[in-house]
């Protein structure tokens, strides 16, 4: 980690820049993919899971007997932590979507919102490394509770054609209604284009590699919607002197290891803190089975000495961080300052691995500084809001001539003319 | 309009189709525009006013005096009719974002969430034919409603580097902070990237022509969200035989003059209706003065005949149109089986001119099939939520044996030992 001393505002901006991500331009690729999926459907799948993920598969859904088993390949322990934290995700993200009460903003002119759920979602859930599950209950648990009719599961199979079981058995226990094993950009166009196999739907959720990122960006020209635009993930700690330096070394570690492209930043009031924290992750480290990764990440993350605690959270503000450590005295102290931020952790014993699985906050966050205009998942990425009105005599008496006025101003003669003529008939 | 007599379900989706927009590929002359402004700022923005809006302007911001002159030539009637809607719209979209009542999920780990405005965002509004000043209201209003620092509004001028003085005055009631003449795709840049005289915002709203909605699309790549993908404006109406059809027809008239692509599809249970539509549709058109373009909308509309008002409920949440007017008997019974629909305008008193101008809701919605995974413009959209998560030393030991368990089974190991340490130390 680079250390800097006090920088003047004028620098902040600079420091925090993440690092240049060289994405390869693959709109080519994905369109051409999307074209192959759109000609020969099912096929194209089969062909690019050969080709990608080396397996032959005979078919893409997986099958009844799939799911069970994977009840018997999980262990109880597994099983156990896997339901707790779907009852805390469930607990948090209950919201009461109660029919908007009926405002009346004129006599007689009663509006009102309601939600409905987006029927049709699709979940991309990597493969790779780490089978994530845990994105599994933060994707389709929301999902259900906004009563999404199709649910719709993507994951790349391994070389055996076969799917980790604790994906299945989070799959299972959330209501997941398909699930195909099929990954990367063919996954994507599959959910936005549908084929034999696997249904069209109208948002796409997950992370992804530059290949589903880049594919869900081009999506929307499908007229597919989407979470959030993607980026690699990021840590943001603010540590004062009552902070725990090997817990804050542990927690930046935990960020280094998700990828080389993970970005970190500890800014203290107290420089012993600072160096402390790096000889704890000196340490730490070399028992990381991920330590090359970690390290990667480390050597372009920031460590910065700042005035205060104020002046810290202006800095993070700046940033605008996917996750937030406030390892702090007094924590709520400083909460009504945030204002760019995904998710945020209070105190010494918050740490971010507590959201990220089972805390019942969604992980699935704005990264890259996203947190400045977009919020994370919650059970509204699943809903959206329909606006109702219904006037009745005494309403068009109240608003019509206010109406006509405004569309003759702006020389909208028809749309006057619909107000005039139901005016006259009163 | 085409006529259809009780197609067949399967012939549905290809009478929803909306007609194809040949939209031509602007990305090139978006991207050259935004390096321009990059790199010559206001200069870049003095110089396409003058190539596009055939003015030469010696300052981009509209001065304080030109805003307050604006109150002295908008006529009082038609600020009356400005400040009725701007009343109705507030009270409509005054929603309570309630601080997130805290949920313990597991005993020791208490979550929330908040809601923190969008501290910088940018309106556009078209100039053109028609000075929409009730798209100042409907964006502006919800903007000052939930907190925005910086409402940055961005208007071209006319051939004497004016604005249209309904505009202003709509702008200066709303509390926007700073307007500027400029358009086109050099405006949605100048937001984007900043310049010396207009601020780069997190967030861009308003509607626009095919140019403007272009470089709305291309400022995601450079981190900016925005309000909604942009199509053509279109109307469905169910008419039973309780429906009017002199208000049908003028309806429809009042979303066939919007533009030449827009699209207007009628559903009826009854024949009669539909002829009757269509000769009241050639005696009302005559007096218009947008008739041309009228005409030309109408020819790619439809007319169709179904069996049951539930049948045409499921062929409009089959083309979740932005407008969806219900004139048929007992209005109320249907609302449930509405899914994606933008805003409904319930029984033969409900235009959609009122919902335009001034029944409160808000006229800025999901076009082009969006309203199946788009909601239209609220309070919300100039918002974003931030989660929150205090742990204590009884939460850490209810949750933190599962965290270690999952974390290890995504084998991240790091994120398992974020616990693990704090664990011990208790």
């Amino acid at each position: 980690m680079k250390t800097f001393i006090n920088p003047p505002k004028e620098k902040w901006e600079e420091i925090c820049k993440r690092p240049e991500i060289s994405s390869k331009n693959l709109t080519k690729q994905v369109n051409a993919i999307f074209n192959d999926i759109r000609n020969n459907n099912d096929n194209a799948l089969f062909k690019y899971t050969l080709e990608f993920d080396k397996v032959k598969l005979k078919k893409l859904e997986v099958s009844k007997e799939e799911i069970e088993a994977s009840s018997f390949l999980v262990s109880d322990t597994l099983k156990d932590a896997i339901l707790l934290a779907k009852r805390n995700i469930e607990k948090f993200h209950q919201e009461k979507f109660v029919q908007k009460n009926m405002v009346e903003t004129s006599k007689g002119v009663r509006c009102w919102q309601e939600y409905r759920a987006i029927e049709k979602v699709g979940l991309y859930i990597p493969g790779g490394s780490a089978p994530l599950f845990s994105t599994v209950l933060m994707l389709a648990i929301p999902a259900k509770m906004a009563g999404c009719k199709e649910i719709i599961l993507c994951t790349p199979p391994n070389k055996e054609g076969e799917i980790n079981p604790a994906i299945l058995f989070a799959a299972k226990i959330t209501g997941v209604s398909k699930i195909f094993k099929v990954g990367g950009i063919q996954a994507i166009g599959a959910l936005t284009l549908g084929t034999e196999s696997i249904p069209k739907v109208y948002k796409i959720f997950g992370p992804g590699n530059q290949y589903v990122t880049a594919a869900k960006q081009i999506a929307q020209n499908y007229g597919v919607a989407i979470d959030l635009p993607a980026g690699p993930s990021e840590l943001l700690v603010i540590a004062d002197n009552t902070a725990n330096s090997v817990f804050v070394a542990a927690d930046i570690l935990s960020q280094a290891e998700h990828g080389t492209d993970s970005h970190i930043i500890l800014l203290s009031t107290n420089i012993n803190i600072i160096n402390r924290v790096m000889n704890e992750i000196k340490i730490q480290i070399k028992a990381l089975p991920r330590k090359n990764i970690a390290e990667k990440a480390l050597e372009q993350s920031n460590a910065i000495l700042l005035e205060n605690i104020n002046e810290c959270i202006s800095f993070s503000n700046m940033y605008a961080p996917e996750h937030l450590i406030l390892a702090v005295y007094n924590t709520r102290k400083y909460i009504s300052n945030i204002i760019n931020a995904g998710s945020v952790f209070l105190g010494n014993l918050s740490c971010e691995s507590a959201g990220d699985y089972a805390s019942g906050t969604n992980h699935t966050l704005p990264t890259n500084g996203y947190a400045r205009n977009y919020s994370g998942v919650s059970l509204e990425s699943f809903v959206k809001k329909i606006t109702f009105q219904e006037i009745n005599k005494t309403g068009l008496k109240n608003i019509g001539p206010a109406i006509e006025l405004m569309a003759e101003a702006e020389s909208l003669y028809a749309h006057k003319n619909a107000v005039t003529i139901r005016l006259k008939n009163l």
